[in-house]
């Protein structure tokens, strides 16, 4: 290895794309690949599967599904080898797969716990989907049963390695807004009828859950604060089949330790780009950073109030799986290094526990 | 007069600007000016006075200052006669004046309540600066003492004369974004040390009573519902001298009775260029439509899943003081033609009644 950590780490958070593509270092030294089983071939395994076959780090050795058929074309396409699909009965035989090192679980939320800790007692790492759970306890049991199993967990919070959040975060990090009072946030969609996200059973909670939870972790990793005092407003058209058993939009307020006040929404009812912004007492900046593809950053700041301004308008060129790319290469490091994850489970279940007071802000009780 | 009520509220619903440089008409028929004493000579008088002057309705016929220096160097520019200068103490006088049919109140907020109240015992109408007053028993007193004297009352929520404001309106009015769930609004900046604005007892609050009142009544004229229930967060830094005995910043959530959350921010300690989203079920919009200068409409929206995307792009051509101009317009028509203006007295008051809930959600007591 030529590069070391602390030189990896300041170059993801100066925005250089940590994929394996822009990171020869890491292909010269050629230590050998760590194997992935996919436990659910939805959607978002689709982004996992290309991110480890567009990187150079790992491979897919594994596939877990209850669809034979599809399985099998996957693992045609991924190279796994018949022997190593799995259904959902006997997945615990991945124990004895020498080529499975780790998993990523790509199931509905209410699937989250349970596929961690089988993975975890099977001796496998596990790349876990957000949210971490469908509540605090089960949260809490996926981390022991990690720890009891000397496996690591990593919940997939993307944009944790995603170049153009890094800048974001070093920017105000440095100080060129001045000291940030407030942030707004706001993420959500038109959900389809009949998608698993509005079972309750299946997701544990409505759009919070999917992709309020994006404006939440982004409070916090723009902040480097944990909030402490949350209010919360919850409506649900309840005539609409969507809407039966979780809330169709929800806004909230977070209080945060230095007295940054973040204001969020969500929503499964409306067409709501996210974006997130940040005003300081010498700049703002807002970004759309919640999304697969290329992102943006609009601003302006100056160093005190007579400096001149400085404009910011940037697009990021990163597409669609790059920052899927650099997630699965940081796990496969951690892995190979014996390290703990950037997020890891305790960064899930804080957000667990955040998602807890806001729906008991909003009279809605949990799990 | 050429063009009726009806045309005119439809003209101005269709973003023709009502201001009498492009209205003809209303020059045409020449009915006579309606004189206008402004009182307090500070920053927005002088939106006000430009705004006379550039419009043919009206003319300023006396000013009300504690300077006098000033207010003659300003009674020289607008050709008002020396003997129709006031001071605070004498204004009463204004009552003998027949050249003064109207007052503006250009005070700061703890005085609207007094000047208001005095001017219409006067017998003259008023035009008074949002926030209305301090506390909803001044706003109450304020509409009873201009009912009793028989004179009209506007509170100057100079937006709903904007064109592109009310081109947006009419937008969301024709269903184009489909049903509304959700709106964001923010509208703040870092106030400099040792304005009016920062002592509570001319103030009567913080931002929430002077710009994020702008937040407060979009929801309300975007939606067309009034709020029914509150949550808030306010936060302040009492170690900086600006924020002794107010508020630095608040966040706050409304929902009304369809189920539509409106998500707002205020601040008085940060950079929070102003804007406003609106998210329904087949579209968005933004627009930054509370500043002075030039506005924008940003967004897209479908009629509905499968229809092709309507993108919006707008940048208005509108400047100030053009509707400026059409408030006072307005409220000279409403004289004229013994009608009540589009936002009386019981505008204001509505605004004050949900400033108290926001301040209550927050703990904070008012007045």
């Amino acid at each position: 290895m030529t590069i070391s950590r602390r030189e990896f780490t300041r170059m993801t958070a100066l925005g250089i794309a940590a994929s394996s593509t822009t990171f020869p270092a890491f292909a010269q030294a050629a230590p050998r690949k760590i194997g992935y089983c996919i436990i659910g071939l939805g959607r978002i395994a689709d982004h996992h599967m290309r991110a480890i076959a567009q990187g150079t780090t790992s491979t897919i050795t594994g596939l877990v599904s209850g669809h034979r058929d599809k399985a099998e074309k996957i693992a045609a396409q991924y190279g796994v080898p018949k022997g190593s699909i799995y259904s959902y009965q006997d997945m615990d035989r991945i124990r004895e797969n020498k080529a499975i090192d780790a998993v990523i679980v790509c199931l509905p939320n209410s699937m989250h716990a349970e596929y961690t800790i089988r993975s975890a007692k099977a001796g496998k790492h596990v790349l876990c989907e957000k949210p971490m759970s469908v509540s605090v306890l089960e949260a809490e049991d996926m981390i022991a049963a990690c720890k009891a199993n000397k496996v690591k967990l990593l919940i997939a919070y993307r944009l944790h390695y995603e170049p153009f959040t890094l800048k974001t975060i070093q920017l105000i990090k440095s100080g060129a807004l001045g000291s940030v009072q407030a942030i707004n946030s706001a993420n959500g969609f038109n959900i389809a009828k009949g998608e698993w996200r509005t079972q309750h059973a299946l997701a544990g909670g409505g759009p919070l859950m999917d992709v309020g939870i994006y404006c939440l972790n982004a409070t916090r990793y723009l902040t480097g604060e944990e909030p402490v005092a949350f209010t919360a407003v919850a409506t649900s058209n309840r005539e609409d089949e969507r809407f039966k058993d979780i809330e169709e939009s929800l806004s909230w307020t977070m209080r945060f330790p230095s007295g940054i006040v973040a204001s969020c929404s969500t929503t499964y009812g409306a067409q709501m780009p996210s974006f997130a912004k940040v005003f300081g007492a010498n700049g703002w900046l807002e970004f759309d950073n919640f999304n697969y593809e290329a992102q943006q950053i609009k601003g302006a700041y100056r160093s005190d109030r007579n400096a001149p301004l400085t404009k910011l308008d940037e697009t990021s060129t990163a597409h669609d799986p790059s920052h899927f790319v650099s997630q699965v290469d940081h796990f496969t490091r951690c892995i190979l290094e014996d390290k703990t994850p950037d997020t890891p489970g305790e960064e899930g279940l804080r957000d667990m526990q955040y998602i807890q007071a806001i729906y008991r802000a909003a009279g809605i009780t949990m799990g």
